[in-house]
């Protein structure tokens, strides 16, 4: 893009701009004005403020796609070309939070001691940087919906089948016409590489490994073309997408994926405009001046109520509505699925106008809090389905996926049981290769496949097909408990009984 | 009121009456006799003590309204003027925990970093006096329908619409006729100097800049003329009446403030006798001489039972009943609301006699503990509103609100889709002005409406209209739950698993 | 009963019986074997191995009705009259324990301060000696039921009425055709004078003042003709009954109950033999000599099964059956009541077999564990009574009663509500003696008067009569939940969302 | 088995074969090469590896049936006989958990301080090994149905009756015609030598004593022979199955059994492979060479993924099915029992095909996590069986059993009450002779007979036969409730109330 005849500015120069008011940056040997882009940088100002007048390729790349600052910079903000001769070689300074996440990653325990998907949370929340880990695990306003989202796997119980021969057990299954060696998919989520260098590539080639489908997210931080040369020959991809309100953009990006090779669209429509997820906005104010911080409360003209999510997202189109599913099904051949369906009215309303399936989701409960789970949600729209057309599920024709709070096999078969074709795992891999790389995802996959072979046979389901609505009871699914507010005084003054007691106290 | 020929007291023999048996005071250069208003003083009497004999102007002014020793004295106690020669000069001391206090204030977070109510709440526990404290966040006996108040919100869920077009939203509706920026109101709370010096005057400030309607409290620490003076031109303002047990002093209230504009009367219903508030009771013995509270306790003869709450409500009539409803219509031509109404016969009864609405509402759980959430009788009253009289709700000729719990616009939004016209919001905006004053009161509305921006795209609602009965999941509303008790023995024998540990002990 | 020709024994020779093997002791001047009775003492046989041969007396009498030993030692082992002049006289040591609880008894908050009936528990528990401690506060096995019993009354909300005329309030009612100035009565419990020397005197003194009924405990610590003329002139008492085996001594009992001017006699009938409580149990093997523990231990003879109740209840008859109630019907005119029915087919057979009532109550959670609590019963037996025989409570035919759990006026008023004619109350009073002897529970009774005078107010009631079903929402009150156990896993691994800190670390 | 002309290996030879590479261990004299099995060890390698070319018979023989390493060992890595001239002694070394382990067995409670059968576990858990912990006590996945086992019974409440004459009362009964003194029996687990040497054995003993029935384990780590052996005069066994993949194997193991007496076969059909219980994975890790387990990690190619439960258990057939059920009938003429059926479905298909009965089970919670309880999958069964079959239940020609979770003689009594003839108890057992052998687990029988002692007593029935359905409430047994997530930020801020207050901090 950098025109052939592009100004070249003196290091000299380019050092000059070092402050709040004017601030200049270098990546890859170019010159940025980022200026008004400061309070808008998902990782705070802080951390930009300190390249002002530098060199910022060394922090910039490990956890940027390429080119992030060339999309998301307005043209005028590219100045030019810097002359290197000029310019002070930067060092990566390594701060002691650096020192303390090293010590952290060489004591992490060897893979083969994690022995399931909730231990990859428990040690990447320990070895990835704050804002990171925040970005990944915050939701929306009080975490009630993402909580929900594991804790309804918790109403639903099994109704095993004995004495049939469960010798061989397989648990592939179709997606969208797709082989997938388990009913499940990668789902997309956002910048990778906040928790690994190789972001979403992990996915990549962890899927491909285990010949699993990953969903690749607009917001990827790896470019989507990097993300499709990753994969192996004969790898299927899907793409999850967020309409711009420049349809053309749009437009372009679908048929440029569609000619890649992309074999579903999954049409976000649970964001038009991104959640409040304060975990992540808390964060930002670490990550900015505090200085500025009050310096602009005073002003009270920064708007800082989005954190990591707002930079990255505005683009996004509020005004995307039924009106424009037309014109997705003229722009692409490929399956066209509805992500973030929250209610029976409006699968129903895809299933009419002859969309391929809904994810049922409340987006990891990182959109509207007290949206229902997607599994709570997928009973009501099989009854009503059934009901108001007279068809049930799995079904080819019309596919119905959840996603969100899925961290067993077993909680997979649930939604099967249930009638999903398949559901979508996002942050439990994201945990993975924040704390171990591509091996962590590849490690999570094997957990997931031992796993359902185990429960698989211990259910008597041979084959997905066996995994019926009689296995489960799901009876409870629709209560929304809260108990009565604790009587503090009553149960203050019970004493709590005894065990009997070791003559001595044990020094453990 | 203070007539021409008054009485002229001389400093010196002031300054002799100043032991619990004969106890004056100086305020405003007057002389009173607060012998028998010792031990109602909703503030303890210790701290009139302190002042027994001298001038404690400085230590009265901050915290009550100008007319409140001349009202709640009788005329008898009013001795005369004092000499202001012969006065000593009183130094309000500075104790120790006033200083920590100032350390407290001083260490607040921004005003950008408070993010939603909660947090103003957890700021001014740390930033107010004890006793101020212990009056706002008590409640009735166990406590238990303070926080019901909240977690029924919890009992209902969202079923969010998609694909709307939802660039333009807004949350403005109306209230008893009159304009608001979104559907709540600042509920009425007594004795707002406690928690600063501007008390009500920062809600009548902070409404006017948002468009909201403020309720002025019965029970205001400023005097009534002084909120209405402070009200910008054309700003809305209700009223909230405890109605005495004089009734041409209720007439002349009412008519008075007919006349200076206010929109709509809330009588109060619910509060023939003020609730047991334990929390505030205790604190009144701390505020209290130790030596007297023993002493006391020997004779017998003091009544400690109603801390803060008691004195100020003394003219409160218990004989109020539906007998004197012509009569307010007879007094009053604007709308006359019920404040505190807990079950559908009752308010229908209102309906049938031509009022124009009720307050659902246990009194922010300070009344009768176990009154179950203005919510959850929402949700009765609008159905048998439909079964006995086929109307259906929100209404403009009949309205609904409730109170009680609300943190969140998610909130407003759910009691919306119930059938309420609007919610009032109390003490969540007493914490923000306790913790910043007006700032933060305006900061609490600011996070509201960013809140409703959001909540209503989330939900697919692009007006208030369009905030439906079907948008919400309020199944489990009227289940009371309380968990069997636990069992401790069983429970404490079990393990709990582990993680995959790192293998050193991080510093964290 | 000494005969008037009895031994007289030398304190030397009492002396020599200072062992296990054989132990006399001397109480109020008489000589005891108790040799065979060591293992069946409630207190444990350490406390008397340390009076082995010498007198005793001084420890005895705070703790013991003065009939206790000559009752319960049978004759034969009352071997004679001590000669004064040769007995040691023993000091009564003071332990470190009982220094410890002098000091905590010094440091009480003051009545006035006392604010609830949960605040005489907590201190209580504080000032009691550890045995005194567990033999009023355990229950049987899991100790489910003791607190399901308060729990249940968590389940039951109110549905209040407003703008009555409450300026007068009266919450009297009759018990059995018996003025009570409250709709409850001090229930019967046993071993009174383990908590307070004046044992039961307490409540005689405390309900005479308040106008309330006594129900006398066949196994209080003062003796029944004691507290008949602790009475007050005009003062009614009813009378708890364990049968005897010996028939004739019920008989006896009863017969001199009713000429002493009882008024309703209360037949245990869900104690054929004692529950196990376990925190009595092993608080029973601290009173106990360890070295004598392991010894029997080996032997495997000595049945240390029951704590402090075993060894007073042995006379208990587990053969009572329906078939005794005419026998009762012929002993005694004064009204019969059964305390302790649990199911609704019991209480109608009380009813059709011509019983004054029945008192739904699992013994304070003490007998059966899981057996439901009082209040739930009541919503069944109401229920079917109007079902099978077409009445409605109360009703002053036959009248229900329940006990256990009570703390708060709000209680009993939703057991009245639901049609309890009133309310048994125990611990509580047992509590408040133990902490404030006399005055405590005349506190008790003063705090729930004034708590009745507000909650009527509050409720729209102006006399028990107008304490209707209608007034309390019992929906939930069947259910008994327990959640599913919690993921452990899943929940450790959420990080709860922190508040904007304060900018230092408050001293608080 | 040893051949005569067995080879003679010097001892000098054996110990060249000392490395994980090449491990030979001599056991009673015979030399076995175990370097494939090493990691296949119940125990871990290490263990294994410090008597690599060494003499391991002090360290098997404690926890290793007789027969263990010739029958897990294919006969070629049988070398021949050892030199004993030639072996070096080897002392088994005492670590300082060895000793640490003794001092809390010196300092267990004496065995009539033990009340409940709670006790048993919390004193098991700190006395013995931590590996043989984690096996006895861990489950499946995220060990909530193990939970949920206990959990059920809480939510069963009793209905008892009154005025029955409980003098006498008998809580025998006859399980699969044979008489017991208790409804329940001793049922089967796997390693009883990992708690104590005596390992089953002291089941017998105790079974013997108190006249109840114990199920002898397939994977028992006594012989069967030797625990038959161990059976007093007359005393009833059933034996628990695993069914070989080799069917003659089972042939003979049955037909044996049945010629020495077994009186029921209880064929296990849940766990075609074993649960994955990742307490005993973790714990493997701790008992492997943690160079091993890094080393291993990266060549990827050990699993190690089931712990101790793995080896022993890789005969069992995942092929058994229905078809095989004419085949046990044709071998067998004692009663056949499927043991683990979950759902009525199953329940009906053993009742239609002439079977004995069926133990409704969830493996203890350690094969598929989220398999309801035993007892509410009874509920199910017995209901559906009086709809299809119009049978009722306790039924002599169809016995149900339950197990799992059971704690108390009320527990017991629930079940038989819902229909079951009898309930196994396991893990209560095996704890009771961890810390006491054959006298806990006497303990713990005579603990459950004075619990039924009381409890029949209390529920007004003298014999099993009076157990009725009407005498409990399972009306909540279906409700699988998971609270909503808990509001942490309203939560945090509220304040618990206090209590009245004691002047001086107590040294308690």
């Amino acid at each position: 893009m950098a025109p052939s005849s592009e100004v070249v500015i003196s290091g000299k120069t380019v050092a000059e701009h070092n402050t709040r008011e004017s601030c200049w940056i270098i990546v890859h040997g170019r010159v940025y004005d980022v200026t008004d882009f400061l309070d808008d940088h998902p990782g705070g100002s802080k951390i930009i403020l300190k390249y002002a007048g530098k060199d910022a390729t060394a922090e910039y790349d490990p956890i940027h796609p390429p080119d992030a600052i060339t999309t998301n910079l307005p043209p005028e903000k590219h100045l030019g070309k810097v002359d290197p001769e000029t310019v002070e070689k930067v060092v990566v300074e390594v701060t002691d939070e650096d020192r303390r996440l090293q010590e952290m990653h060489a004591a992490k325990p060897s893979l083969s001691e994690v022995l399931n998907l909730h231990d990859f949370e428990a040690i990447a929340r320990k070895v990835m940087q704050g804002k990171a880990w925040a970005y990944y695990s915050s939701a929306a306003d009080d975490e009630i919906a993402i909580r929900e989202n594991h804790a309804v796997y918790h109403r639903v119980w099994f109704r095993p089948r004995i004495l049939r021969d469960v010798t061989r057990v397989d648990w592939s299954t179709k997606i969208l016409g797709q082989f997938s060696s388990m009913p499940l998919y990668i789902s997309a989520t956002a910048l990778g590489k906040l928790g690994h260098p190789d972001g979403e590539l992990n996915l990549t080639w962890a899927a491909a490994k285990h010949n699993i489908i990953q969903m690749i997210p607009t917001l990827a931080s790896c470019s989507f073309d990097q993300i499709v040369d990753a994969a192996a020959p004969g790898q299927v991809q899907f793409l999850q997408l967020y309409v711009n309100k420049d349809r053309e953009i749009t437009k372009r990006f679908v048929q440029h994926a569609e000619k890649r090779g992309i074999k579903g669209l999954f049409i976000t429509v649970d964001a038009p405009q991104l959640g409040r997820r304060e975990k992540d906005m808390r964060m930002k104010f670490e990550a900015d001046d505090p200085a500025e911080v009050r310096e602009n409360d005073k002003q009270g003209d920064v708007d800082r109520s989005q954190g990591a999510a707002r930079a990255i997202s505005s683009f996004i189109d509020p005004g995307l509505n039924w009106g424009d599913i037309p014109w997705f099904q003229s722009i692409a051949k490929m399956p066209l699925i509805l992500k973030g369906v929250q209610c029976w009215e409006d699968a129903l309303e895809a299933y009419d106008r002859g969309l391929a399936g809904v994810v049922l989701s409340n987006h990891g409960g990182r959109q509207l809090d007290f949206g229902r789970s997607g599994l709570e949600v997928l009973v009501e729209v099989v009854e009503k389905f059934g009901e108001k057309r007279g068809i049930s599920f799995p079904n080819e024709k019309f596919q119905l996926f959840v996603d969100g709070g899925v961290r067993r096999a077993s909680d997979v078969i649930k939604a099967v049981a249930l009638g999903a074709t398949a559901v979508g795992i996002g942050r439990p891999f994201l945990y993975a290769f924040s704390a171990y790389g591509l091996d962590g995802v590849d490690r999570a996959l094997q957990i997931l496949n031992d796993e359902f072979e185990m429960n698989m046979r211990l259910l008597g389901a041979r084959t997905i097909k066996e995994v019926v609505r009689d296995m489960v009871d799901a009876s409870s699914i629709h209560t929304h408990l809260v108990a009565v507010p604790e009587d503090k005084l009553f149960h203050s003054n019970y004493e709590m009984m005894q065990f009997a007691q070791l003559k001595v106290k044990p020094s453990l």
